[in-house]
């Protein structure tokens, strides 16, 4: 059974929602709604976000970087929950590919996730309480909405770039498609113009192990007092197997035996490979709520590019002004390199500029989030580029 | 959230374990126990099993089918439980390639399963209750011993084939390995000489998604009349998935919503593929034990045919009378072609007998049980040629 050393402290996981620690706040009254594709507003809502760097004079040298599923606004700097680096240091900070020397790094904490902007843990103005899955369902589209509403209270008309992977480089691909005219470069990575039948799977399977918890309450378990730990675990360790490689599991356990040198021919965890799942699991609950899990997915699910382009999703892009970078990774099986050429066929279709990499690694769909010095150099080569077209110094600042 | 609409009846679930209907049952006394790799003695137990065909009097013509994780030993007939046909009837009959009309057919219910050979849900001797967890952990040899035992029982020296894909797969290579002398002929189909990390991950997160459900109990469910059903459900629709292919997902589902044009923006089965899952979970849980579930996924864990011959799958073949034909699934991500391709390696540098099909099919791993008549092909020429060889009858009986 998963371990669950830490109880977590439920109010401060809900003070975390609603102020965010080490964050920057917008709040947007009931004035500036937040307009959901479920037909539904959002108000009052709040976006919590960081930033690194400086904004140029010409607020031209913003590169706004959106996070993934279960990723937050800490990219570059310590995490208050974890108290670990940031989720993206190897990518963004002084020097690096997104150069915090050079740019004006901005990454949101997307709504309907639990580290300060609204979503499910978040308090609902009307009743004081949590919102749990009275939360309107939000999507990619959405979650990029309310990015653009940040953007305009910082008073950013255009950034440079906007990057990401996995759910990151859907909400890239959905700026590149909603306004064209605020993004002059764009790089998704590892991702798809929507989700495969295989990924909902997966993702319903996630969804199922958390409800299946009676400890969700129906999603009442913040007010209630409880926490559907067992499920959420359940639900990380199945969803950790798609984001690695059978080869990197290979590799890093094999059938090796965890710290004994025969089997106990019991449900132990016998292999390493269960001991580190289980950790995976464990873990991922001291820092990410339920309901989120349940929303972000489903905001994943529903995210099909074409269905809002008359099937095709070349017509999302026609007449772009943006450039695009497109990456993958070889034994990436989530968003397999077929996904890229996809979205680079109809970037193609579209007369869009882009060029694309396919990286070759056995670290799987987590190979973005990694040490991969390809993907490094192939980054702040695109950057270099499209900051020497945009007319950006050169020089660092 | 999954639906089960049948209560299962927990009484008669036990009484399927004990009294096996439409089976053929042989009890062993406590003068013959099962020596398990556990280190201890299984003793009293039972193996339930079918036969089809008529064996002939040299008894040569007999062929074991060894079934799948969740199979039984209903291969080619109505499952008294579930009503429905035999799981491979596809393959076992009449005239098909498994010719009951020429071989003495013999499936045997796995030892750890549900349907009557005993398993955790059999009532333990000593207690008079279900054995529950208290059930000695088997291995994939153990239960290649106990069918030994039945073919001694039933008087079979020689079996004229082994086959089974999958688990059942494992048994026919833990099989030529353990009694060489005893098999003619070998049909290891969609199988590997050992469990992967990747396949260990997945069993695992199944087991905890079971061991997660508070009606687990430990393990004591059927003493304490609960029922572990959600656990068990979810175990199974991730399961489900690894067992397909990410292209027959696509071409049955792709991203079709479920009796709706829109999607609800809710936690409904909106798409296709979530309904279908859930009717694989739910459906699974009316038939199949949960401790079973766990003791059968340890045991395809545990499965390693090298290490118990220095490391050095060919020496366990070495030598081997055997002839073998492998055959594998373009689309079978759990037990991909490269699995099937080292067992023919092995037996190459065993210098053993073999032929390799891989068959080109977009349904994955389950397609060893379906439709595939290129499949049906193989099994039946190399029967065929094998039947010369032994020289039985060519004409039917």
């Amino acid at each position: 059974m998963v371990e669950l050393s830490t109880v977590r402290d439920e109010a401060s996981h809900t003070r975390e929602a609603d102020e965010p620690r080490d964050s920057l706040l917008v709040r947007f009254g009931v004035d500036k709604p937040l307009k959901l594709d479920a037909g539904v507003e959002l108000s009052p809502f709040q976006v919590a976000y960081k930033t690194y760097g400086t904004l140029n004079a010409e607020r031209s040298n913003a590169i706004l970087v959106c996070h993934a599923l279960t990723g937050d606004q800490h990219v570059a700097s310590q995490n208050p929950v974890t108290k670990k680096p940031g989720w993206w240091e190897t990518m963004v900070g002084p020097g690096k590919p997104i150069d915090t020397e050079r740019y004006f790094i901005i990454c949101p904490n997307v709504v309907g996730s639990c580290m300060g902007t609204t979503g499910p843990s978040s308090s609902n103005s009307k009743t004081g309480k949590p919102w749990g899955l009275e939360h309107p369902v939000v999507t990619i589209r959405d979650t990029v909405r309310a990015q653009a509403m940040l953007l305009d209270h910082l008073r950013i008309d255009t950034v440079f770039a906007v990057a990401g992977g996995s759910m990151g480089g859907m909400q890239v691909l959905q700026w590149a498609a909603s306004y064209p005219d605020r993004v002059f470069a764009a790089l998704p990575i590892a991702c798809a113009t929507r989700h495969s039948a295989q990924n909902i799977a997966f993702h319903e399977v996630g969804r199922q192990a958390v409800m299946a918890d009676p400890e969700w309450r129906g999603g009442r378990y913040l007010v209630e007092g409880t926490n559907p730990r067992r499920g959420l675990a359940v639900a990380r360790m199945g969803a950790h197997i798609t984001y690695l490689s059978d080869a990197a599991l290979h590799r890093k356990f094999g059938r090796k035996l965890q710290d004994r040198s025969n089997p106990t021919f019991s449900f132990d965890a016998d292999f390493e490979v269960e001991s580190y799942l289980r950790h995976q699991g464990s873990s991922f609950v001291e820092r990410f709520d339920a309901n989120s899990y349940l929303y972000l997915t489903r905001a994943m699910d529903y995210f099909d590019l074409a269905a809002d382009y008359g099937g095709v999703v070349a017509n999302a892009f026609r007449g772009t002004p943006t450039r695009f970078c497109v990456i993958s990774f070889t034994s990436d099986w989530l968003f397999p390199t077929s996904d890229s050429r996809a979205i680079v066929h109809a970037l193609n279709a579209a007369g869009a500029r882009v060029s694309f990499a396919e990286i070759v690694t056995d670290k799987g769909h987590d190979a973005f989030l990694l040490e991969e010095p390809e993907l490094f150099a192939i980054v702040r080569g695109f950057l270099d580029g499209a900051a020497r077209a945009r007319g950006l110094a050169t020089e660092k600042r």
